[in-house]
């Protein structure tokens, strides 16, 4: 009955279709060219978005599932990742995540202060600058069987502080586009966002493993999968609230089972059909955001190009640096995970848009930069990891 | 960075989190109670929705993704369906779909013409009648092991015809109200939909378990999984363009996939995964439907609990005669198994509300027989199939 669901979820429906059917067949085509998958799902968005064909638009619930679908995507790295592995490299983690914010963003708001912009959008160009999106290089390691080297655990420490980082000085940006900057509320932002994580990792996980015997009482079918999608939700919502993005919550909700987890083969399975699902969908809609038309204007194409190679350096000599210890390739595979922006730079870029602290012109820059910076990065990885 | 997303997102991921919360503890509590937890769920959805505490309301998330949720969970019951096994029991299955859908749309036409009620309200209280929710019953049957038994497959095949006969009576209803029958129309719609579940039965099906084995060829990961939700997708889309519920082009996919799929364990849990995690969305979403203000006055109480009599009746009558040969015990699983009106019930009602043919009282009316036959039928059912 198409009449019973309105040409609403008629098209909802077409248009999921379209974006998976693109993802998946571009997808093959990439593997076949020996480049990453991801870096085709992205183009697929492209494609199909109104930057070229038009056929899709992003909406509403393109971008709900999508954050649904990169929760998931990083819940599932969190079960691969034991709490004590993230700890011992906790400092390293840290050295990582704080350079790799004081670079970028330095980078970001020097090159739109020698360009002529205003002080408030230097500041928005910086923290679209800091935003990583770990998500697409959780995707590229999870693709190659590497989630559980060195690497990848310096990665995914450091992007917790990235995040922390990064939403204190979105925090900043946006109370100075409000014309009052509360540097009391950020303080307190920060101890709280330190104090979740905190909490999560120290406490919650330890308690969970302690009381994961339990739940084998429960009557429902396929508890821990209930229990383990309702922590994910639970978390993600709570990180939310407490200003951290959603998918920190959701990461620390997989590390906090990942202990229970070990042997629940099912589990795995279950949640990998969830996030094989949703996670084209989040791939696409990067790609979707793309506005080729802005850069008719030779001016704004070079800026974009320049913010774009800054992003890349900058991450790759603030990250690198911080990773200097684990010798030269390390350090180089560490930065070049951290250069993807992907779905948080465009977000940032949107609030500076909606606080109108950015132009139309530098909110096409920062989006280009972002989707440029996810694509330029997994080739870039895969062959430094293949050494 | 919860300014990343704006406040709809913030609320739609805690909107998410309390329908999921509340679904899980309300089926664990309903389990213990030895009732089952379909029941439970949807009860979570009265409970949190609009009708009592008002935590969640329905919106144009939570309904597509219960739409999408109750797709794939016809999907996954069309895996477990070989193509053979339908069609042996073909002649049952339309015997006791098309009886089940001429006894209840009598029963409804003719209570709401007693009921001094138009002729446009009459026809469209039997079209809501006709309706059924098959998901619900392909719920309890899966959560018994019950879905390659003789009467899942007579329930799963007369839901195809149910589904095709209610959508013309549907298309009926909606061109009476809109003043001009074009009888033509509704023959070439009815030909179609008979096409196309004919067409992907007999042509796609095996066409699909000779090309299979190429599909070792693809390079992406989980090459089977991306097969199958692309497959699931389209046919949905398809079926949603030749004017077929969603669900059954989804349930159609499934049953083509499932000779392929015989040996594929992660195929299976993979898509259990993205089921299990929408379903409880779709439950609790019927739930929240729910208008509880409107039965203030008793008149149209008494409609709603005679409609809902008769709704269980007529479904119980029809569809048990259709069945009859199967023995009465089996003949009365059937009937029982036809019972929930669920959303589908839910979606005529709102057409006629749309269409202006169908009063706000009657509205309230057909949403409460839907809600209670569907909580009625999965107690009674599983009551039944013990013995």
């Amino acid at each position: 009955m198409n009449e019973a669901h309105g040409a609403g979820h008629a098209e909802i429906l077409l248009g999921l279709f379209l974006i998976y059917a693109a993802a998946k067949l571009s997808a093959e085509l990439f593997e076949r060219l020996r480049q990453p998958a991801v870096v085709g799902e992205i183009l697929a968005g492209v494609l199909i978005g109104p930057a070229l064909l038009g056929w899709v638009r992003p909406n509403e619930i393109t971008s709900m599932l999508a954050e649904i679908g990169v929760m998931f995507l990083l819940f599932s790295v969190g079960l691969e990742t034991r709490p004590s592995s993230l700890l011992q490299l906790g400092g390293k983690a840290a050295r990582v995540g704080i350079l790799g914010v004081i670079v970028p963003f330095a980078a970001g708001w020097a090159c739109l202060t020698l360009w002529g912009a205003s002080t408030v959008e230097a500041v928005f160009a910086g923290a679209a600058l800091v935003a990583t999106s770990v998500g697409i290089t959780a995707r590229v390691l999870g693709g190659m069987g590497l989630l559980q080297s060195e690497i990848a655990r310096v990665i995914l420490g450091a992007a917790i502080f990235d995040d922390i980082l990064g939403l204190l000085i979105l925090a900043l940006a946006t109370s100075m586009a409000a014309g009052d900057p509360q540097i009391g509320q950020l303080a307190a932002t920060a101890v709280l966002a330190l104090l979740f994580v905190g909490g999560v990792a120290f406490i919650g996980t330890p308690l969970l493993t302690r009381i994961a015997p339990a739940l084998k009482n429960l009557r429902i079918g396929n508890a821990l999968f209930a229990v383990a999608m309702t922590l994910c939700l639970g978390l993600a919502v709570a990180a939310d609230f407490i200003g951290v993005a959603a998918i920190i919550g959701a990461f620390l909700a997989g590390v906090a089972l990942s202990e229970t987890a070990q042997e629940a083969h099912d589990l795995h399975e279950q949640t990998r059909g969830v996030t094989e699902f949703l996670v084209p969908i989040f791939l696409v809609n990067i790609g979707m955001q793309l506005d080729i038309n802005a850069f008719a204007d030779s001016g704004t194409l070079m800026l974009a190009l320049l913010l774009t190679v800054l992003a890349v350096l900058s991450k790759i000599i603030g990250c690198g640096a911080g990773a200097w210890d684990l010798g030269r390739l390390k350090a180089l595979q560490v930065g070049v995970g951290m250069v993807p922006r992907g779905e948080v730079g465009i977000v940032v870029a949107q609030i500076g848009l909606a606080a109108g602290a950015v132009s139309g012109e530098l909110f096409a820059v920062v989006l280009f930069m972002a989707v440029a910076t996810t694509l330029i990065a997994p080739p870039l990885l895969k062959h430094l990891l293949k050494n």
